[in-house]
């Protein structure tokens, strides 16, 4: 979006470009949600003189003056040419409307190429096509052809179904939430998700980004922009088609070929997006970002005057990544001061049933107090000397006192309406779940956490680019696409241990190899068209130097024997490695079509293909990334030297990783590539084999 | 409960006694809430004549005719001399509101159980002390001193917390959520959870059970009611304190002790409890299993017309017990001839925005007429051409007609409402989120599969138990707590496999069970002061018969060198067993507070300790269950063979669960047991240690 992308959201004057007075249309629609817009309304339509009032032009470029924001809603082909006259006419901002671009299929994807060319010629901001539109309430600009126009506030919305747009703002005005922009994105042939999101950062009217995804169009872009974007605003984002099934709705939804979950999910968390699971949690989240001050510390005070649901509450903050504050001794002094006898001091503290506003007021002040409370919880069932307005009002003014979030659970139906208006003025969510009221604690844990972090460029090894470069020209050169321990030299041009050895092609190189290796040495034959070479006899372990001529000559007749026309490329001599001194790990990576390349990291054999316990991030990945990548294992502590392991050198292991993730980096030439096993002793890794699939045209 | 309980919900005559005029007070509520009961209300206080236009009567004794239930609001002490009138008067059901018993420590847990010897002396069907008392909707009848009544319904409701009562009907009241019995089960001095399923199972006005729990007073007979009850009648229950600090918190309130959440989980697993995690889930799940039919399947059709939406539904399925239905070809040309082109006729159903309420009709007519959908949810975005209530109106005929559950997602604010109270009449819920809906879906095919169970009774193998009850009192009579290996015969009696071999005192000995013994054996030193005895050279692996009776020396030796004053029970010669022939798994148990005897299973070392993959089930343990024990293992792949290993007989494996579930069941003395490893083979399991720990009094 260039820099007159604010006449998106608040242009001076909107031209609707198939503005219609016939009952039903969609341009008779947006003329009509303009009515409130602060501006100017221009119809454009060669066939009218006005439209519901406005003046009506042939085309845009008889508009006298300036237009900022063209809305069209004209038929697939003449669409093109609107865009065209837009730009020509110096419009900067384009909404298209119409349907029928790539969502339906070969032809119309082909139209929304020449679509995105004609805005590109002309650099215009244009969302679309197939949107429901755009609206933005500080100015009252209504350029949707929905039921709803939305309430005011700070929450900046973008949506890649129209659909949902209309569902969430009939809803969210019966919830009093309100919005500042709100987008729909189409099918995103030229502004995106990340266009948008760089554009709130700079809004100061916008607290939180929202977002409805199917898809992400430039992974590692969203992922940069996102990062500076969630030190200041959170980005709240449903990301659907998450499973298998919702994959494949969504790819017939829009069209959108969606990378992995795994990729979605390490790249939403590399870019300090906080991911609801669900409608409920997008809202839930959102309003607790918008509203809430950020606590200092994860610490739950629970203040109740009902047992039960102080237990339900407890729990849901066991469940999250927030604990129960342990309190001070001059809180728990002035708890058990201030508080009847059969009262619980200790957190969560039980006012009892017959607690009155006073009671209430005292219990809170004295917690809020407590540096070791970070935020707190109300939860109250109805009582008779208790009334919800008092109390809300209540907890607003502590939390404004102390400056900590408070959410309530000021738990019944009717008697609650007036206080959760009192509460709702105060950014205060109450719900009559306890877990519900704990989830939106936990999103400001989440965001606190993204807000705390300090993004370091990846780290820049000393490697051998050119080395690494010729080893993938030669397998080019031989027209080789997957690659074994012949490319070993590939990893160790990038500084990631291999053992002592080669690939030789004649008996003599490999005696000579052989007597540079300390003891005995494995041998292995190497083509690329036998996979698995100790089936056929092709490994040979413990060979001592005397004896390597002979097996080199027994190894390349094995293979030959196996198969007469394999291509053998020689015997690798490599060092005699004892696995048992270390664990066995997979440092892999392959291709996300929108993240780029994803590197894995897990514990071999079982843990990766039984368990399925591994870690990925998106490349280049930092240092930090990496320490998470052995973290988040559920095998971590095996590395750790659990039950008597060897601990392996950690430093070691994210060294690699950040190698690997460099060299992938640096060749996209590299489709996939494991590393297996990489073992991993207290001395350092080594990578004991590899596999990679190249595609020469990107060398 | 006796046969009379239907006096507790149903009475003729209820006694407030300690009711009383004074504003304020819990005894003036009573009497109050009791207005609307169809029955007659008599006070008892013997300071009054009338109470409220009541007649009043010094004592119970003193009322003229049959008092069906009696509630009871004078203090503690009083309270007990209340109980026994109640008794003497003939009064069958009596809730004791008054609190002051268990709940507050020492001398108020006397008092309760004081209370409780009383209520047994007459065979009293006793609520509470601690409670908010009782209510039913079809007389009428609120003996609560809460500021709601219910609405009338089919959801009978138990909770351990009164204060949740009150919140939970102001707010059903609000959703139009209605009650047949709602009980607050108090300190549970007599009834408890156990009672109370066991009356709703034979009540025809209750569809579903309801339960608020912090703890269960007897799990084993939980499990065996629960069992019966949920054949027919769906329970959904909360269990608070599930983590540990909400257990903890639970215990300061009710001074509940609560037995693992491991325990819980399995308990209510083998009950056929469907287990809410929260509040929102409670409802959702009640509301569900309350006014929908029973699938026949758990394949979901998605009928929309929002495409977002839809995925968003899809993702939910996705994440649930539930599949998307794979349409039948005739469903498919019937959707293609009905709707227009740009609809997608796959599963979700897209019948896109332009959608009116014949085209909805259509869609859903067809999807649900197909045999491969047992179940369907409607999903729909707010639009110009859709009025929501024909559209509930539509969905309900449709539910009706295919008798097929149904659940929607109108999604929107205001103008859902009256939709909603249109579904709501036919029981179906309708939710913004499409999670939730699928929520419920999910919720009927827990029940489903819980109504699917053929409960089958634990085997009863043919074991020795004379001989492992001596083995037990032998330890006794030399004053063991702790046993090892010497106790390996008690698995032998149950039918365990052992290896060869046997625990000996003399060297001769140990040379003769060699002898017995095909090729070189295992030794070891037994005695209950060394635990690790591997460390000291207690263990010596393939030792030739010739070289027994030398060993057997030497191990005693270093024993004593150790530690001069152990008991040294003897040395252990065993077969030699080949540990990589097979996959070692560990087969454990212990006692729970509230279920007894737990039994564990898992993969042994990391798969235990580090990755905690393991299944627990209450004892005694079904072959269903130890089926589902192994099942459920994440491990599970490598027992079957994974990764060229040993696939292990599993039946030896279920076997040995049901062996050892039927020893512990048999001996209480037994407190904790660890079988570790057992070692499955492709032949067989074989027990190589064992330790447990008895409480000789149980003997």
């Amino acid at each position: 979006m260039d820099a007159d992308a604010t006449g998106l959201f608040a242009p001076d004057r909107v031209a609707v470009v198939g503005a219609t007075e016939r009952e039903g249309a969609i341009g008779r629609a947006i003329v009509t949600n303009l009515a409130e817009f602060d501006g100017d309304v221009v119809a454009v339509n060669p066939k009218r003189e006005t439209v519901l009032g406005h003046d009506c032009y042939p085309d845009l470029q008889a508009v006298p003056g300036d237009v900022d924001l063209a809305v069209v809603v004209v038929p697939p082909p003449v669409a093109i040419e609107t865009v065209r006259d837009a730009g020509e006419a110096g419009v900067r901002n384009v909404v298209v409307i119409t349907a029928g671009f790539s969502e339906t299929g070969g032809e119309g994807a082909q139209r929304e190429r020449e679509l995105a060319a004609v805005a590109d010629d002309y650099g215009l901001n244009l969302v679309g096509p197939n949107s429901l539109g755009v609206l933005s309430t500080p100015t009252g600009m209504n350029a949707t052809f929905g039921p709803s126009n939305a309430l005011p506030g700070n929450l900046s919305f973008m949506s890649q179904s129209g659909a949902f747009i209309t569902a969430v703002l009939d809803w969210a005005n019966d919830q009093d939430i309100g919005f500042k922009d709100v987008v729909s994105l189409g099918n995103k042939a030229v502004l995106d998700e990340t266009d948008f999101l760089e554009f709130w950062r700079d809004d100061p009217e916008t607290n939180v980004v929202l977002g409805y995804l199917e898809g992400i169009e430039d992974g590692r872009e969203f992922i940069d922009t996102a990062r500076e974007v969630t030190q200041d605003t959170p980005a709240v984002v449903v990301k659907s088609g998450r499973t298998e099934a919702g994959a494949q709705a969504a790819s017939s939804h829009t069209g959108t070929i969606a990378g992995s979950e795994a990729a979605y999910e390490a790249g939403f968390e590399q870019a300090g997006v906080v991911r609801a699971e669900n409608v409920q949690e997008l809202f839930d989240f959102a309003r607790a970002l918008d509203g809430l001050p950020m606590p200092d510390s994860e610490s739950v005070a629970v203040v109740t005057n009902a047992g039960g649901p102080g237990v339900m509450a407890t729990d849901a903050v066991g469940d999250s990544r927030l604990s129960m504050a342990a309190f001070e001794d001059e809180t728990l002094d002035a708890l058990q001061e201030s508080m009847p006898d059969e009262a619980n001091v200790y957190n969560p503290v039980d006012a009892i049933g017959d607690a009155d506003l006073e009671r209430f007021e005292t219990a809170m002040d004295i917690v809020l107090a407590d540096d070791n409370v970070g935020c707190a919880i109300v939860v109250s069932a109805p009582t008779a000397i208790l009334d919800y307005e008092e109390l809300a009002a209540a907890v607003a003014d502590c939390q404004r006192e102390y400056e900590k979030p408070v959410v309530t659970c000021l738990m019944g139906g009717e008697r609650t309406r007036h206080a959760e208006a009192v509460l709702r003025d105060a950014g205060i969510p109450n719900y009559f779940d306890p877990a519900r009221a704990v989830g939106s604690l936990d999103a400001l844990a989440v965001q606190r956490a993204v807000e705390a972090r300090e993004y370091e460029a990846p780290a820049e090894f000393d490697v051998d680019r050119e080395r690494a470069g010729e080893i993938l020209e030669d397998a080019a050169a031989r027209d080789a696409r997957r690659l074994g321990v012949e490319a070993m030299d590939l990893l160790d041009a990038y500084g990631i241990p291999t053992p002592d050895g080669d690939v030789v092609d004649d008996p003599r190189e490999a005696e000579r190899i052989a007597g540079t290796i300390d003891g005995d040495v494995v041998m292995k034959i190497v083509s690329p068209d036998i996979l698995h070479k100790s089936d056929i006899g092709g490994v040979k372990v413990g060979v001592s130097t005397n004896d390597v001529r002979d097996a080199y000559e027994d190894l390349v007749a094995r293979a030959r024997n196996y198969q007469p026309d394999a291509t053998i490329l020689g015997v690798q001599v490599q060092e005699l490695v004892d696995v048992d001194a270390g664990t066995e790990t997979i440092l892999g990576m392959n291709r996300d079509p929108q993240f780029g390349p994803l590197v894995l990291f897990g514990l071999g054999g079982i843990f990766v293909e039984v368990l399925e316990d591994t870690s990925v991030r998106v490349a280049p990945v930092s240092e930090r990334e990496a320490d998470e990548m052995v973290d988040e294992l559920d095998s971590a502590p095996l590395l750790r030297g659990a039950r008597g392991r060897p601990p392996a050198d950690e430093d070691a292991v994210t060294d690699a990783v950040q190698r690997l993730s460099q060299l992938v980096t640096d060749f996209p030439a590299i489709l996939e590539l494991d590393v297996n096993p990489l073992l991993a002793t207290p001395d350092g890794v080594q990578a004991l084999d590899v596999r990679l699939t190249i595609d020469p045209g990107e060398l």
